[in-house]
């Protein structure tokens, strides 16, 4: 019953930094962000990008269209119908989730009619035409990890299947015990040590890009999973909005290093082995929720 | 230069949970820790144990003496001088740590005469003669992954070195450039993904068993590495003292499980292998730092 992937175990050979050495070993990662060039970032999409207003600022959420198309559709078309203006994050677990959704979850959801009530998972999607950007030290959950479209993922290598990593950050569908019962009408956001015993049990949408730190300070609930017991805890949201629905001017002027780039490979370099006078013993490994995808502010034209 | 321990990538045997099928495998992690025996508990020992009051509420910190003797022992001496009655988290840094001190860190430390100033560093331990009970499935950042006395830890099984890894809630000497720098005068707490890049740099004294939700809420400080700009954002304690300073009834009354208890084997199998309703794919993995060690109310007499 237990080696279902004993595959998970077995060295990977460090394809990246140790095959590759470049002079990128020797720099800092800051330097490394600092030297990339112009086409080795993105702008956000604001077809994919998700603004939440709330009292404190601003959360900016990158979709992930590709990992799980029809949730990141509904979640689109929740977001474009004003659904989630009534909104509040209802739960704040330590060292695992925040969550959110427009009413109580006791209450039956009643979504707008041209909307889908509840979608079939879409745990792990056929990537075997995505890029994929090996993490360079392997992984104890996943065959392969590294990243796909900016997110952290995992991937079976016999298969092709592939998942979006619970790291830090990311923002999943939650759901009931059946795997079909999520809508996208409630999300939640890793805020500790990633829970990556969910992945492959949770469709995955996207990643916070800017306001993390807005979120996983929010007062713990003190109810059953952190679901805070009285509607007086909860914060609501101001205004939730998708980027292309708000004026240019409005919009997060956000890029995202491309994770395909040479830049990121050396930055994964420079991030496990750290030259910094501070470090008497580089790790010489970097864990796949360890390597952060840099966000900058666009240069102005 | 880059792989000085190959070795940590090499596969590992799943020792634990493969080897010994118990019936443990189709328990809960919850059904687990209800059924240990009394004598798979240990109480805090008051001398191990500081006691920090906010006025947000209490934080236990459960000191490991073994891993780093010099510093746990000056630690204590600075908690019983009253020196940390007077400190205060000067730094909350998103997904990675708060930290105390008594006074702005541009300031020189002055510490009570008859404490160390500064302190040769313990960043390893040797750890020969120590029960070191591995976590099943390996670990990206060590060659040989476990627990130490109720504390995560790495391990070189080639020269018997022992270190505490940066888990969430583990306890941190703050030191300069200089390895021998910390005095224990500037202490931190890991809030986020694990940190384990700084494994082997720092010596590690203790992991909070109690109030974590109180430490990863701290409003993240704005100044350069999470720094509190202004005093006024700093959180000032009320009092720090040894659980053997006070009254036997004021003591935290917490016990916490043997980490070479069977209980806590069969608790990292069904951890890793989750067979609740809710898991579709179960990981039949676990990392580390994902290992929970459980604590609990004494039961009274």
């Amino acid at each position: 019953m237990f080696p279902a992937l004993v595959t998970l175990l077995v060295w990977q050979p460090p394809t990246l930094a140790a095959q590759q050495p470049s002079p990128a070993a020797a720099r800092t990662a800051a330097e490394v962000i600092d030297s990339a060039s112009e086409a080795e970032w993105r702008n956000l999409d604001p077809e994919n990008t998700i603004h939440i207003s709330l009292p404190q600022g601003r959360v900016i959420i990158e979709l992930a269209p590709r990992v799980a198309p029809r949730h990141v559709a509904n979640v689109r078309a929740l977001v474009r119908s004003g659904y989630f203006d009534s909104g509040a994050i209802i739960r704040s677990q330590d060292n695992y989730v925040v969550q959110w959704a427009v009413r109580p979850l006791a209450e039956e959801d009643t979504l707008p009619e041209h909307i889908s009530q509840s979608l079939d998972a879409e745990f792990t999607v056929d990537g075997r035409g995505f890029p994929f950007v090996p993490a360079p030290d392997g992984d104890v959950y996943s065959p392969e990890a590294g990243f796909v479209d900016g997110f952290p993922a995992g991937r079976d290598p016999a298969t092709g299947q592939t998942w979006m990593a619970h790291c830090y950050g990311v923002v999943g569908t939650a759901r009931g015990v059946d795997p079909a019962s999520g809508s996208g009408a409630s999300l939640y956001v890793v805020i500790g040590q990633a829970p990556r015993h969910l992945d492959r049990n949770l469709s995955m949408v996207g990643r916070v890009v800017e306001g993390m730190g807005l979120l996983s300070v929010l007062p713990r609930g003190t109810g059953r999973l952190g679901f805070y017991e009285s509607e007086d805890s909860w914060a609501v949201f101001d205004s939730v909005r998708m980027g292309s629905d708000l004026a240019p001017e409005e919009r997060a002027a956000l890029q995202i290093m491309r994770t395909d780039s040479p830049s990121f490979r050396d930055l994964m370099t420079a991030a496990r082995s750290r030259h910094e006078d501070f470090f008497v013993h580089p790790a010489d490994r970097i864990g796949l929720c360890n390597i952060r995808v840099p966000t900058r502010i666009a240069p102005s034209d």
